[in-house]
């Protein structure tokens, strides 16, 4: 073991920093805090602590770098790939209560937030104020530097981009307890390497996020979702890049199968009209004239019936029947979740012409593994979200298929101009993939990048490359 | 000297790989290859090689590594902080032969383009296909590859962003020869750190671009463009900031003085009305419906005159008006360059709700040096480009005034929460300031990034943070 083992002597010294209440060693610490929201990886810390600002993070950090103690940040817990889990132990740095929105600039459009603070606490806090802030990504209980380290992306990736689109400036904490600044409130910059574009995606093993400077702007006065079923999956997917680029960029396009909806519906207990169908996409459009808007849904309407094979085009023009819609397609996750006593993900992205030829293997695949594997996706970004189920299968089985699955799938994605993730990292659970797919050169270079933030590397060690 | 001196022996080797009619070396290397556009330095290579692909770049990095020969990258030579300048002779590797538009997919909405394709051809490639390329930096003349290693701006990047934001994937030959590939056709990445954008803005110190991937998206159907007169800057510059946030983004937000239109337009010999006003903002709007883009234009006006206190607003709704305003305003720095014997620039970014109190503090400056500054800004992303004039000036106190000059200017960004460049880079020109600015824990990084990348450092030497 390269760690310095907590002692005594260290639990005392690091508790005065913060006081009891923030401060949390061996039976103290809660179960929750030794897993992810997926939970195939777990470890407790040593010592589970809660700053409240970045003065005791650099405190904390001085200490940990002068001892070796290994350090893992954790925000609201709900990653996929371990990443926040303290797999050597030490210290787990929480930054939950670290959750003020510190300043909303209008003459800048910036938001300048502590990195605790939820994603649904930014979109109410300027949404009442007229502005947008446009990532979308599914789970709204995250934090925003959970967000920032995974470039989470979302549904509004296509028209809006993802949350590095989004990110001016941010404060970090470095390991060694030092405290820097990276961009700032600025529109461009050109001014050395992108410090704050290598943070993002990080997911926290260069440097701790205490502030976040996020760009805004002023919001979309309307919003209408379509609700478009086709005969056959293939029609779906085929429709998708020609949908886009016969027209204007759609804010979100989301592929469904009849399976999928009617699962998430059961799940939830709720009912959306026009739900038995093979499969579907799901179109959002926005824009600030009620005409220009109405123009470019009948448009897309008449395109997806005239010319891409649709049944028909359901429109969720009112606040009730769009978010019936969307809380529907919210729900896969949770119900996938809830339907086995375990299941583990795939998170690649495509060129999202490639997703139908993607997929018909994902379903061979599935046959051939006998193992249940729902999915669905960002079509049109070309993110995927493929759940291997267990269904109480043994383990030790389980383990064989799914390592079996998961190679399959990585290799095929490269295949078709794909990557490993898209949204959800890399953290633990992924890096044997990543490893194989970018390469000895790649994975050296960012081994460079990681000795160069962290020489000791005590930051969330064991994760993407370590 | 720490690199091998070229001999003969190297020149003919390296001739052997592109043949004769792509390799130059002393004499016969042309005095535009020793400076960029500024020219405030200025080396010779040893040799000035035209590769054609990515292959032979490959063979001419193998050869460099082994035998430790600093290499420059140079495009069209554009740029102005001498970051193409081979401060340390060597091979200049002049990629402008590399011109190829690659592919582009209607259905995943990118353009792939060799590193040395100019931005006005790609322009003229996707817009005929009805598809828009969004950043507008003013040099249409500059290769993408030196767009994408400036991080380059332009004129829409409050509604569009920057090329940062443009670029899907990059191919890349490292200092060792390898080629790699970082990113590609996905919308979504967070597959471990992102190299990509490291490599962006990192002025051809890293590794050098063979292939770019480049995002597009449909074409809005029009664009006008709006010159509002003030009768002062103040009140141009205050309305500035509150336009974008009380409505919808313009696509630009220029800021201009009468000074600055009348030396374009006597340069140009070109007039446009109205321009003998005290100063002027400069806004366009674009669209994909007449009646929303006009009702986006009539409340722009309205707000300028009922509340910003413009004097008038004047349309330039006609393909012809709006390219004389856009030429005019393309002028300035042509104008300025031909006005006087040397020039010297400052491309600060600042908060946009700063300009104004930045640019008294220039204009302060200017008195106090008794020298010519003129200046210009893209007030909507709060990027200023401001210009020392020598105006035939003793050397010696030229020297002495820019130095002092920018020192004060840097220093005043600084405090105003600005950074030394927005979109021209740091190059050789700005690396004091920007090393200043940015403290040694951060210089410390780039350096490791640097060293990870290139560890007998031979691309681009002295540049950035060397």
């Amino acid at each position: 073991m390269k760690y310095h083992k907590m002692n005594d002597h260290d639990l005392k010294a690091l508790r005065a920093m913060v006081g009891p209440d923030r401060f949390f060693a061996g039976d103290e610490i809660e179960k929750d805090y030794s897993h992810d929201e997926l939970g195939t990886v777990s470890a407790y810390p040593d010592a589970h602590i809660l700053p409240l600002n970045k003065e005791e993070i650099s405190q904390i950090m001085k200490y940990a770098y002068a001892y070796n103690i290994p350090v893992t940040v954790r925000g609201a817990g709900t990653g996929l790939v371990g990443a926040s889990v303290p797999i050597f132990g030490g210290i787990l740095l929480d930054i939950s209560k670290m959750n003020r929105i510190i300043e909303l600039d209008k003459d800048n459009l910036t938001l300048r937030v502590e990195p605790g603070v939820l994603l649904l606490d930014i979109y109410e806090a300027v949404e009442k104020e007229g502005l947008f802030y446009a990532p979308d990504p599914g789970e709204k209980t995250a934090t925003i530097s959970g967000n920032i380290s995974t470039n989470a992306g979302g549904m509004r990736a296509i028209k809006y981009g993802v949350t590095r689109d989004w990110v001016r400036g941010l404060e970090v904490v470095l390991p060694d307890g030092s405290i820097e600044t990276f961009g700032g409130k600025v529109v461009k910059n050109s001014t050395g390497y992108s410090l704050k574009d290598l943070i993002i995606g990080s997911e926290g093993t260069l440097a701790i996020i205490t502030e976040a400077t996020l760009k805004l702007m002023p919001k979309p006065a309307k919003t209408v979702t379509l609700l478009v079923p086709f005969n056959t999956r293939e029609d779906a997917i085929k429709a998708a890049p020609q949908l886009i680029n016969d027209h204007v960029l759609p804010v979100a396009m989301e592929f469904l199968e009849r399976q999928s909806l009617q699962f998430s519906e059961a799940f939830l207990g709720k009912k959306i009209p026009h739900d038995n169908h093979p499969a579907y996409l799901l179109l959002s459009y926005d824009g600030n004239h009620d005409e220009a808007l109405n123009a470019d849904v009948e448009k897309a309407s008449a395109l997806c019936i005239d010319k891409y094979n649709a049944i028909d085009v359901y429109l969720g023009d009112t606040d009730e029947r769009r978010n019936n819609i969307w809380t529907v397609r919210g729900g896969f996750l949770e119900a996938i979740k809830a339907s086995s006593d375990q299941i583990d993900e795939c998170d690649v992205v495509l060129p999202r012409s490639n997703i139908g030829a993607f997929l018909a293997e994902v379903r061979q695949l599935a046959k051939d593994l006998d193992v249940r594997v729902p999915y669905f996706g960002h079509v049109g970004d070309g993110n995927l979200h493929i759940y291997f189920c267990k269904d109480n299968m043994d383990e030790k089985i389980w383990q064989e298929k799914i390592e079996k699955g998961f190679d399959f799938l990585y290799k095929r994605a490269f295949h078709y101009g794909g990557l490993v993730s898209g949204e959800h990292g890399v953290g633990y659970a992924k890096k044997q993939y990543m490893n194989e797919q970018l390469g000895p050169n790649q994975i050296r270079i960012m081994k460079g990048i990681k000795q160069s933030f962290d020489p000791k590397n005590i930051l969330n060690p064991g994760k993407i490359i370590d």
